[in-house]
Order: C-alpha cells, then sequence, then structure tokens
C-alpha cells in the first residue's frame, strides 16, 4: 500500500524542497528539538537546585529518539492539546514525570518554533551565498559579451550579458545584507511563563530571580540564540515573522526577477536556462526547450507573496498578552515559506549552473540593433562637434524612426540608420566619422566590465565569511 | 515505522480538513478523476469514430483503481513530466497505448483541476447552507434576548442575541449569493489543445469540425459543467481562479466575524464557544475556557487572505497563449484554500452547535448600561416633548459623562443616570416619566425580533433550494 | 499661486481618472449626493407625517449646491466629528435644523457610500463593454492572421492574432459576468440606525413599523438599490467591498494580460501599443517606441492588488455590531480603487484604438517558425500514417533539435526541419507529404477564426444590453 | 472659490499627515530637491572640466523656487514626457540649456525618489523614539498597576499595566532596530545611464572613467547617502522598496497591537484612550468614548498591508535593463505608504499621551479575578508541597470551573474558588495557607516592574542616539 493513501502531503516540501530544509521543519524533527530542550531544562533546573533525579533524565535521553507519530496524533485526538499529547507520550516512553515542570506550552513552542526559524535562516544565507558565487562565476565568463540591453522590453543600449547577470546579483546582495542583519539579532522569546511575567519560574525558585534569570541564559545559549527579548507576553511580536518572511520574499525577488529575463532571452532564442538530462518536454511539441524552472522561480516567488501576506494578516491584531488566532497560520506559513525560499534557491542553482548562452544569435541581434543602440553615442559626439542637443535630439529620433520601420518588416538587416544620418544636415559628423563610431564596439558597454569585477569582489567577502556555501550543490529537480 | 517518517504531511489536511473535501484533492482522489476523464475521452473517441479496440478501454477500466503513487513518483523522478509519468503508468498497468491521444497535458489538467475546483465550490455551498441553517436556529432561539449592542467596543443601544446571530447571517447569504453564481456559471477550459485552436482534435479528426466539437460537448458534459469558454488559450484565465478564492475568503469573513464577537463576549464573560468533552484547557491555568475554535477560524481566514494574495499574484503575469509560472502556485493555493474553508465551516458548524450563551451574565450587564441604552430614545422623546435636538444632546451628555464615572471606578450600579437627567432643566421630562422609558425594555430593541425573522425566512429558502445541506454534521475538532 | 501650493492631489485621480469617474468620488460629488440624501429624507418624513416645514426644505434644497470644502473644513477641525461640520454647514446655510432628524451618522454616511460604489459599479460596467466592442472589432479585423502562438515564451503552435485579441477578450467577458452579477444584486444598507434594530426611527415615529418600513424603502428606491439588507449593525459586512474591489481586479486582470503580451510582442518587433501625436519617448534613446501604455496597465493591476489586500484586511475585523478602524481605509480604498481600474480601462481603450500590427515581421517570424510549429500536425498525420506515437514524438524531437540549433546560432532561415524528417525511417511521409503539410497554412490556425466569431456574438450580446458603451471614447492619456 | 474645486486631494496627505512629511513629498519639495540636484550635478560637471558657464549655473539657482505646477502640468499635457516637461519648465526659467547634460530621466528620479525614502524613513525613525520616549514614560508611571492579564481575551494571570506597555515597546525597539539597520545602509542608485553602464557619462567625459566616478561621488555624496549600489540597470531592484514599505509595516504593528489592547481595555471600561478638547463624539449616543485614534491606528496599519501588498507586486517583475510597469504604483506607494505610517505616528503619539487608565475599575476586576489568577502559583506551591502535578491540576480545574459558574452568572463577587479548594483533599494547603498566598500580591505580577526597568534603560540608549526625538510633539488630530 502506497505511501499517500495515508495521508496528503506538503506539496512544497515533498516536490520542491531539499533534506536540509525539511529535516528543519517535519514533525520528527520538531519533536526531536522538543525533547533536546526539555532535556536542556531539566538539567538546567536540576543544576539550579530543583530536585530532578538523574536517572530519570537518563531515561528520557535514552527514548529521545524514539518518535512515533502516531501515537502521538491519538493522544491529541483525545486530549486535544498538541502540547499535552507530546509531553504524555515522552513521560509515557521514559517513565518518569520531570519535563515542562514551572513552563506553559508557550514557553516550550515559541523558542521551539524561533530556533527553527533561526536555523531555516541560516541555511538560506548559506544558500544564497552559494548562488552569489555561481553568479559570480557567470558574470566573470560573460564579462565582456556585448548584448542588446533593453528597457520597456525594446533594444535600448548595449551592455554585456556579464553585467547582466551581476545586475540580478546586486539584487542579491542587497537582500543578503538584510537577511545576515536579521539573523544577527534575531532574538529569542525565552522563559517567561503564562503572561510574561515569568511568575512560573519565580514560584518554582521560591522567587529567587537570580536563579530565573540564571535559568533562561543558560536554555536560550543551548539554543544558540545571541539576544532574548526583555519584555514579552505569552508569545513573541509577530512582526518578528513580517521580518522574516519578506526577508524570504526579497531573496526570491533577486531569483525570480533575472529568470524573468531568462525567460525573455529564451523567447528570442538568445539562451536557455538549459535542459536536464532525461526531462521530456511539452508531448505535442518536441522541440520546444521550454524555461520550466525559471517559470517555477516565479511561481514560487508568487507563494512567497502568499506567506507575506499572511505575516501581514497577523499585524496589528494580537489581544493584550497574547491569543493564538496566530496558531494555525504560523503552522503553515513558516514551514511553507522556507519550503518555497529553498525550491528558489535549489531552482536557481540548477539555472545559474545548466543555462547556456547562444553566441551567434546575440550577435546577429546586435548587428541589427547597433546602429540604434548607438545613438546615444552619436547623440553625444554630435552635440562634441557643435550642434545643439535637442536639434541633434530630433535628427536622430527622425533618422532612427524611419529606419526601424525596416525592422517593423522583419528585414532588420537592411535598416541603414547610419546612411541617412550622414546625409542629414543637422548632423555634423559625416559617413566615416559615424561608421568609426560603430566599430569601436567596446565604448558601446561602457563601465560594465569593470562593474562586474567589482561585483566580483563583493562577492568574495561572502564567500571568506561563509566558506561552505561555494560548497552547497543543488539537489537533482523534479 | 511511522507514516510521516516518510512524508510531511499537508497541516491543514491533515488536521482540520474533512474527509470529503479531502477526496477531492488528495492524489489518489486526483488520478482517479483523470482516469475516468481518460477512458471518457476513448470511448467518445470511439464512438466519433477513431480506431480504439472496446477491450483496450476494458482493461484500462479494470486498472484504473489501482494507484500506485510511488511507482508513478518514480516514473516522474526519471522523466521530469508529471503528466508523462501518469500517461505511462496507466498505459503500462493496461497493456495499451491508447489514452491522451489528440491531447496535450493540459487538455488533461486544466478540466481535471477545474472540475475540482467545481465540486470543492459545491461541497462549500452545501456546508455554508447548513451553517446558515445552525444560524437560523440559534438566532431564533435568542430572538428576544436583550444584550448590550456595541459600536467602537463600548456600548452604543440595545440589540438582541438573536439578532447578533442573524446579523452574521446576513453577511454569509451575501457571501453565499456570490458563491451560488460562481457555481452557476462556472466554465470549462474544454478540449482545446496547445495553444487553444483546437488544432489537434482537428488533426485527429482530419479537419472534421463538427467531430471536434461533439468530442468537446461529450466530455464537458460527462464532467458536469454548464458553461464552456470557447475562447483559451493553452490555459484558461487565471482570474478565474481568483474568483474562486476570494468567493472562499468572503465565506470565511462571515464566519470570522461573527466568532471574533465570541471572542470579546467571551473575554466580557458573557458567552462561551463550548468545551468539547476530553478538551484539555491551558495547562498552566485550568480554570480558562479558551476561545480556541473562535481564535482557530480568525486564523484560518488569515490563511485564506494569504491564498487570495497568491491568486492576485497570477493576475496580470499570462504571457501570450501560456505559460507555467502559475503551476506551482495553483499546486499549492488550490487545494489549500479548499481545506482552509472547509477547516473553517467545520468549526464554525462547531461553535455555533455547542455555543453557550450566559443570561444572567447578560442581564447583569444591561442592568448596568440600560440607562445609557436609553439615551437615544431620551434624546428623541425629550425632542418630541419640545426640547432642541442639540440642547438636549448636550445635557444627556453631561449627565452620561457624570453617570460614567462610577462605571469607572468599576461600581457600574452606583450610576444614576435616570437622576441626573430628571433634575435637568434643559431636559423636558420628570424622573417618573424617564423610568417608564427605561421600564419598556421591550421597546429598545426595536425591530431586531423582525429583523430575526426576517433572516429565518431567507435561510428557509436555501434549506429548500439544498435539502441535504440541514444535515451535514460537523466532524470532531483536534 | 499655484493650486497645488495648498494640496497633495490624489495622484490616481488628476493624473489617470475621467471626468466622469472624478466627479463620483470628489468632495464636491460626495457632499452633493448627501444633500441631495437629507432632502429627500426630510421630504419622505414629511409626507409620512413629521412635522418639517415645506419652506424649510426649500430652503435647504436652494443652498445645496453652494458647498464651501473649506469651511466645512474648518468646522471639522473645532469639532473633530466629520459629519457633525457638514450637518453644521448644511444648516448654517440654509438656516434650518431639520436635516439629519432621526439618523445616525452611519445611516448617512454607509448609504452615500454604497452609492457612490454602485455608480463607480456601473461605470466600470459600461467601459468594460465598450472594451469589448473594441476587442472585437480588432479581433474581427485580424480574424486570420496567422500569427506564430507562444507558450512558455517559445513558439508552440500557430494561431491567429484575431484569436489572441478574443482570448483576451475571454477573459474580460468572465470578468463582466461578475461585474454584472455583482451590480444587479448589490443591497443597500438603508435606514437603520445607530447599531441596526431601526430604534431611532422606530422612536421618531412612535413605534409605527409601517411607517418606518416605508421611509426605508422611500430613500433606498430614491438611491436606486434593488436590493436591501435585512439584518444589519451599525455598518453593513465589509466582506462587500472585497467582493467590489476584487470584481475590479479581476476586470483589471483580463487588460493587463493582453498588454502583457503586448509588450511581449513589441519586444520582438511584432506590433506597438501606437504612438500618441506629440509624445516625446526616451530623450536618450529617440528611435524607441516604448510601451508605456501597456506597462502601466501592469502597474495599475498591482496598486489594485494592493486596493484588494486592504479590502482582504477589514475581513473577520468587525467587533460586535460595528467599529470604525475600517474608515480610515476605506476612504482610500474605495475612490482609489475605482481610480485606478478607470486607468486601466481608459489606457486599455486608447491601445486598442492605437495599437499597430506589423504583418511583414510577423509573417517573416512565422517562415522560420512554421516548421516547428507543424511538428504537432505532423506527428499527428505519422500515426495516421502508421507510426507509433512515442516513436515518432522522438524521431520529430530529435529533427527539431537539430533544426533548431541554426535558430540559436541567429540563422533561423537556413534551420531545414523537413528535409531531417524526410530522411528519417521512423516517419513515415516522405518530403513531398511534409511540404504539402506545411502549404496548408490554413490548417495550421485550427478553429481560431471560428472562434473568433464565437466571442464576436458573445459581445454582441451586451452591446445590445448596453448601447452606450459603444460610444465611449477614452480620453487623452498622460 | 474653494481649493478642492479644481483637484481631488490625497486623504492620506491631508486629514491625517504632518507637515514635515508633507513637505518630503509634495509637488512642490520634490521638485525642489529635483533643481538642487540638477545644479549639483552642474557645478560638478563644471568643476570636472566640462563648458558650463558659471552665469548660467546662477541664473538656474536664481530660479530654482519659482515652482509653477500648472506650467509644468501644460508642458506634460503636451509633450506626455513628465520629466523632458520638468526640463523644460526650468530651462526656460534660467534662459539656458545646461542641466540634464548626459543624464537620463532615471539618473534623475531614481535618484531623487531614493533620496524622499531615506528623508522619509529618517523621520520615521526620530519618531519612533519619540514613541519609545513616551512609552517609556508611560510603563514607568504605571509600572507596578496590577492588571489583570489576558490571554485568549480571558483573564490569564496578573501582570502590570506598565509592562503591558512594555511589551508594545519591545515589538518597537524590534521594528526600530531593523528601520535604523536599513537607513544605514540603504543605497543609491547612483548617476548610471540609461541602462546601468555609466556610458552616457563616459561619453561626456570622453571615456574618463575616473572623471565619471568623480562625478558620481561628489552626486551620492551631495544627496547624502552613504552607500552606492555598483551594478544596475535603469533602475534599482524594486525589492529595496519592499524592503522599505515593511519595515514602515512592522513599526505600525507594534503601535496596532498596542492600541487593539486599548479598544479591549475600553470596552471593559479599564481605560480610555483619551477625548481632545472640543471632540464631539457619536451624535446618537453622547456618553460614548470611542476609541476612535485607537481605531484609527488600525486603519492605518490595513492601509499599510496593502501598499506592502504593492510592494510585492513589484517582486520579480522586473524585465531586462528594467521597464517602467513599477512607475505609477511608485508614483502611490512611496508618499501613501509613509503618510499612512506619519497618522500611525502622529496618533500613537497623542494616544500615549492623553490615555488615562482608569484604577478603581481595575482594581475592583482584580478583586474578582484575583483568586482565578492565583492558580498557577496555588498549583506550584502545591506541587512544592507534594501533590503530583496533574493531580493538583485537575482538582484545581474542577473547583476553578466550579466557582467560575458564579462569574458566568454575572455574580463574580460571589464566586469562592479558595473555599473549594481549602476543602479539596488532593490540594496539601488549608484556608490560611491559600489566602496568605493571595494576600502577597505583588508575587503575582513576577518580573513585571524589573521588565519594564529593562525596557526603560533600552529606550535610554535611543534617546541619547536620537536626542532630537524626546522633542517631538504630535500635531492636532482631525
Amino acid at each position: 500500500m502506497s505511501r499517500s493513501k495515508q495521508v496528503i502531503p506538503n506539496v512544497l516540501a515533498e516536490r520542491y524542497s531539499s533534506a536540509d530544509m525539511k529535516s528543519i521543519w517535519s514533525p520528527e524533527g520538531r519533536i526531536l528539538v522538543e525533547r533536546d530542550y526539555w532535556i536542556a531544562v531539566m538539567k538546567a533546573q536540576r543544576e539550579l537546585g530543583l530536585k530532578i533525579p538523574a536517572k530519570a533524565i537518563k531515561a528520557y535521553e535514552k527514548v529521545k529518539k524514539n518518535i512515533d507519530l502516531e501515537s502521538i496524533d491519538k493522544r491529541e485526538r483525545i486530549c486535544l492539546h498538541d502540547v499535552k499529547a507530546r509531553i504524555d507520550e515522552f513521560s509515557a516512553l521514559a517513565g518518569y514525570e520531570f519535563i515542562h515542570v514551572g513552563m506553559t506550552s508557550r514557553d516550550l513552542t515559541e523558542n521551539v518554533e524561533q530556533l527553527q526559524v533561526l536555523r531555516g535562516l541560516e541555511l538560506v544565507r548559506l544558500k544564497t551565498v552559494a548562488c552569489l558565487s555561481k553568479l559570480s562565476e557567470r558574470a566573470n565568463e560573460y564579462r565582456t559579451l556585448m548584448i542588446t540591453g533593453r528597457t520597456h522590453n525594446v533594444p535600448a543600449q548595449a551592455t554585456t550579458m556579464g553585467k547582466r547577470l551581476a545586475m540580478a546579483g546586486q539584487e542579491l546582495l542587497i537582500a543578503l545584507d538584510r537577511l545576515h542583519e536579521l539573523v544577527e539579532r534575531y532574538p529569542a522569546r525565552g522563559l517567561k511563563g503564562a503572561v510574561g511575567t515569568q511568575l512560573d519560574q519565580q514560584t518554582l525558585f521560591e522567587g529567587d530571580a537570580k536563579k530565573v534569570a540564571a535559568l533562561e541564559s543558560k536554555i536560550v545559549e543551548h539554543l544558540g540564540f545571541k539576544k532574548t527579548m526583555s519584555n514579552v507576553g505569552q508569545v513573541y511580536p509577530r512582526s518578528l515573522d513580517l521580518d522574516t518572511v519578506t526577508a524570504l520574499e526579497q531573496v526570491a525577488s533577486a531569483a525570480a526577477n533575472m529568470t524573468t529575463t531568462v525567460r525573455l532571452m529564451a523567447g528570442q532564442g538568445l539562451m536557455t536556462e538549459g535542459f536536464v538530462k532525461g526531462q521530456v518536454g511539452s508531448s505535442a511539441m518536441p522541440h520546444k526547450v521550454n524555461c520550466r524552472s525559471s517559470e517555477r522561480i516565479h511561481g514560487f516567488c508568487t507563494i512567497l507573496k502568499g506567506y507575506a501576506a499572511m505575516a501581514s494578516g497577523l499585524v496589528g491584531g494580537q489581544w493584550n498578552e497574547g491569543d493564538v488566532s496566530c496558531s494555525v497560520v504560523r503552522r503553515v506559513m513558516l514551514p511553507d515559506a522556507f519550503f518555497a525560499i529553498d525550491g528558489v534557491l535549489e531552482t536557481y542553482l540548477t539555472v545559474l549552473g545548466n543555462m547556456g548562452v547562444f553566441e551567434e544569435a546575440i550577435a546577429a541581434e546586435n548587428a541589427v540593433q547597433l546602429p540604434f543602440l548607438a545613438t546615444t553615442s552619436i547623440l553625444m559626439e554630435s552635440v562634441k562637434a557643435g550642434a545643439g542637443r535637442e536639434v541633434a535630439h530630433e535628427a536622430i529620433k527622425e533618422a532612427a524612426l524611419e529606419a526601424s520601420k525596416f525592422i517593423r518588416m522583419g528585414r532588420g538587416q537592411e535598416a541603414d540608420l547610419v546612411g541617412l544620418l550622414a546625409k542629414d544636415e543637422r548632423i555634423p559628423l559625416d559617413l566615416k566619422e559615424l561608421q568609426k563610431i560603430l566599430s569601436q564596439s567596446k565604448r558601446f558597454i561602457g563601465a560594465a566590465p569593470q562593474q562586474v569585477d567589482q561585483f566580483k569582489r563583493s562577492v568574495a567577502k561572502w564567500e571568506r565569511k561563509f566558506p561552505e556555501g561555494a560548497k552547497v550543490k543543488p539537489g537533482r529537480l523534479l
């Protein structure tokens, strides 16, 4: 009998997410973190003088990996309280009742979920560095390959393929700055009790504030947070989740903008995102090489907008010291947003690795568009040669519109913009001077190659900071 | 070994959704619909003259329930094309190759997914009628029970508990109108081929347009749609998904607004959403009866806002005859939006069934607030007795502010608004007349009871139209 | 001194919206509706026996067009209550105090705002019909003009330019169905008093329920609504605003999807959205004909998504009989959403009127792509001639990939797909048979022309229903 | 004739925004920044050797404050290009043609708009510090005032009013951390030319890369940015706008969550947001003191969610080196998001200044709820006295449910929880011991006062960093 007969799978996790990301957010992964957490609390409580037998702690440790989701599920369907079900299961396995003492549900769940978020953010940071490495490598490869730059989707000026990639990298660098800042200051809620006053812990330690503080800092340190909030209620402020999810969205944006351009270039036959071995294209149109990975990144990005909207939906809606109208939202939004960004990064790494640029097709396009792309240079040179800016602009515009008619007839190679300009009295340049301008192809790409170099240097800083980033390899896409 | 070791479950489906809704959207459910669809196409093609052996069709029919998701999954991980994997699996099981002839992937998937949507909408419509029945029953039960109506969350005027429920019902009636209209006109994409021109079908039938039309109408009819689109590309316009998801959101709104008020009333000790037998409250605060179901409905509503944002994200983004950047979005958004609304309706039905109103506490609140609630009536009577509207308003305001000071001291029962007004010369009514006004408690609830009756009549129309609605019972909540 | 020194203008209204739409939502327009409404209420109250002097009503009527926003503004900045400021102003002008008797603020504002919405929706409906007329005209013009249809942004199969427009029209027809249904059932809140029980009106008429009902139906009829809600609180359910705004978004989607394709086609030199006389293109790149109108439509669509998110934000957030946390949201969202959709429709009408298709360029593209576009037909014919579907598919795929290499080199005209296939033994068709297939260009466009005809018929129904639609002309764009 | 006859005003700016914020985003404010920018460019170009006469620069400087929006508007309605209209106007006034040389439209607009954003963010930062100061002051005022803390909107445990304010402050501190990081790293696009390669500047300086770099750094420095992007296209990546708008949303969240709790407390008669002198309440219900400011903050927050959705809508949608489908979106979204957050902060400062806490009413509530609030303590003490946790929990739960029946009857003062527990054998504490626990009211508020102190210290750091923050006073609200 097949697996899914029993359970409807999480599509984002099962189809698109890596093993690393799934292990952070899977039910088993979470329970393991929880049990480690309870054990750490018991140990710290014992150290601080509570009567918890060492052998009880050992008994818990011994069974902590014995995770039976069905048994927990059965318990929950009876008591209708998920935390209690997990407490009972763990204690039943261990044969003791020492976990969760002096704690409320949220002392457990808030911190465990924040830990999942933090680990998720760190994994995203690492993969973002990996994408930057690949972008830097590719940008360098095409550092001086002139392409027809476009604005409003029509030819505008020359640039290089390397610069186009570096431009996408710039956006990713900005997103990484933000992500990194968030990771570095991400504050834990800590052990604060039912409404945030630490009353329960104070009671447990008979009002000994130092012990309460010691317990909390031991635990927070165990979890690996750098900061702790001092003033919370039952829950931490949910606008922190908005920060988290929109930081992921910003990373996705950098990938989606680049791959949108990949789709456009593929449509003009200038490049391909690559074709994975064994992949079957459209059954009806066998020759097609579709940008399905690039399209998929756009899709993940739209999905993240939805999770960002859920995070927005939690904003301003907290009542008093906390309610749980956010609970079901966060059960869905947090793991699924991380699965989606993981899908983005896995797919983007694959595209950056497999993509191919069709240099001859690019050259053919340049040949048709170059005279038009050169109009800015021609305008500048005309102004330097004494023409009025507006007058020269008008002359060039007229000639360009005239010449571009051939392009509109699908006969781009016949458009003779240079010839028309040479004859125009308003332009103080002759045919030879004009052709000389055109022949200096390097002058049309401006500072593009140097900008690529600068991008490479920026990436190198991150590579030094997170050397494991360069080693990340994407899994095989579905 | 436990189920979830192998797969991360869809939380919305597994924790909150009914068996009926899950059967529409589960992988198995979908494959069964697909196979039925392929078989229907083969039969229709055979009837229209294509050479498809009867025994091949029988072979397919025989194995159609033999659904092995793991095997399909393995195939997809090799060919990287989900539809091809499912074609190959089904044909391998049957031992023939006659399905999907003259069809493209989207001829299959668009229609199958639309069918899932349509069945989902019909189920939501039925459950909405069920909620209306319950609301009508409850509104009638509390038809004349006077409560302290509130605007800006402070006491404003009297109304009845029944009217409050009918008010929530009014919103649901409007949502149902929209939902019903959508179901009735929901148009199928139909068999349109790779870019929507029916070329593939025309080729198959050697240009016989009548046969092409006959094939499509047989299939669309088989699926149960009332309308077919005539002009589509590869895909149907995704703004139809926006219509679908926001129609669900509108239904959720009606439930969430009511249960937000339940949460407010519970906070004032006036009612409870009920406590399911066996349920464990907060472990730290055993006396608390939390509105977790009401809060959860608010959460589902926030989730639906997120899926509506995903649907918005698809708007305006279609390229040419279609691309698949929407694909992964719809894989997530459509089932999950339906699971979320199903969670809303299951939970709402439970709350409407279990909720309890604390009549004594309501009466106690009324006793304190009644003189204040009566100010509108006192103002009206004063105007009728000759006072200027603005002058009387000013006098009442002063007295009300004076008397309300006692409320602010937590001593509401000592506030003597009537006494103050009787002494005020600007008010042309004496103590006796004022007390007479207050004693006519019925006059304060205005037309509330009659409005409840009108609501009941409106619901009755829907109950007659969908008699099965009244029979729907919610499952046990987690 | 210039106008804007004093006031920051509403960009959407002032730059992009038509005079008709502005008159519905301008401060003056609104106040005029309000004053008409108050006068209608006075008249009805007088008819039903209240002592309101005829000459008072005349006095109000005489000054109703005397709208001094600054004076009202000054009043509001003193009393901090917008409705009171407007009551006082109107009464001061008239020299009487008879308006707003027995009414609360929301008895005024809810109905007036709903009236603005209704009139806005009707205007949008009319302009949608105008767009459909233009689409139908244009689709007919290009009914058989073969173009290279694309999916995933790469050539897929042939279609016609007319069909591409009809496809966009199909989406607009679906949006119009929804919009029309909404207009037809849009229900008024009516005169319901402070918390919806009609207590204030009952008090005014000394409990005479018939008179209360008569007053409300006179007023609602005066406003032009077809339906009235029976059960409301202080406010009507805000999910009705969600219905409104997302209905507008759906209309925008149909325009934005089409103009996204215009942008893509312009990028390939196949068409232009047109160039308005006098328009100045990019100063740096004079030859460029940018799709700024099409891009702008996409922008408006994104704006509408934002207003839809605001409408979503109101969902599920109503407390008790109503609060005003929605007030400032609706002040922004409602007019601005209508200004934005008006911008969409004005711009879309302009594009549909001015756009130009470059038929030679289209033919040149077809010449390169036709053999590839024909692969589906070749596959079908091969299957009919006895080849196995999968085998033939494989052969065609190999040949197509081989031939397409020339396209990737920018030398599309040299790709010889047909030659390769003729030599392949797996394909049971010779060169002559293959060329015959290619020569029947009509066969590649399938049912596209007939689909255009069907679209035309669908539009004609709406044109008959709203004959003024065809007369709508867009204003000059900025 | 009144101002608005001519123009529909921006509601957010005109009704809710401060003069400081309006001056950043008004048309005049923007044009002044632009003209300063052009002059700075001319000066730098002259310094770097371009032939720009000093008297021309003076001529421009002389007329820069001569801003005639109507004249510019007329120009734009002819040329249909907003930047050209503003160039022509300024040059016509000066009598020269030296501005904008070597620049494209985006070299102007991107940097000017980024400057508006940066100044807006800095103003928001300052006002956030002002709110924190006020929160700190108020939290200190109510540092030990015990209130009934609530979770799920029902009484849970005691806390203090000061802690509740500090909790709101914690969220604002986190938002400020993020906002501050953004301001500090907010990078300028710089002078990059038509597609980002600096070709136009290079041409102007005949390929002298050093001069190009010098020009850009002079200008960026003049604008006051700390960082410049090295790799952009025509535009800077729009995900930076997402960062901006969601940072504002996060600030709003902290205000909206607090004022949501204000609305809840007002509903229970425990506090008021204050009543501005002269303010008129509901005309129908004169005694009501509505939380309209608090509700309005919630409304602004919903508005910001909409602008965040617009920012999300720009994510992933950039084509090639840039298009302008984002243009109209940013014209609306950026100023309006800043007007909305300004409305939040002005309103929040007012509420924090005017709010009043009803201490007697709070004490009355505590008297009823204290025994219930004490259950956690009683549970702890019972466990310490030898009871099993689960057994004691069960006993307390039973007694609490029993006693709470009186609360449900509106007779809270009669509930005798302590008496019931004293009689229960499962609880190892007698009546005296139980009453002793209750009498130690200080023990119920846990570490709340110390947490307030910690909040105060955190705020003090920001006050030292931005001493002007404490001086910000809100304007008078409408």
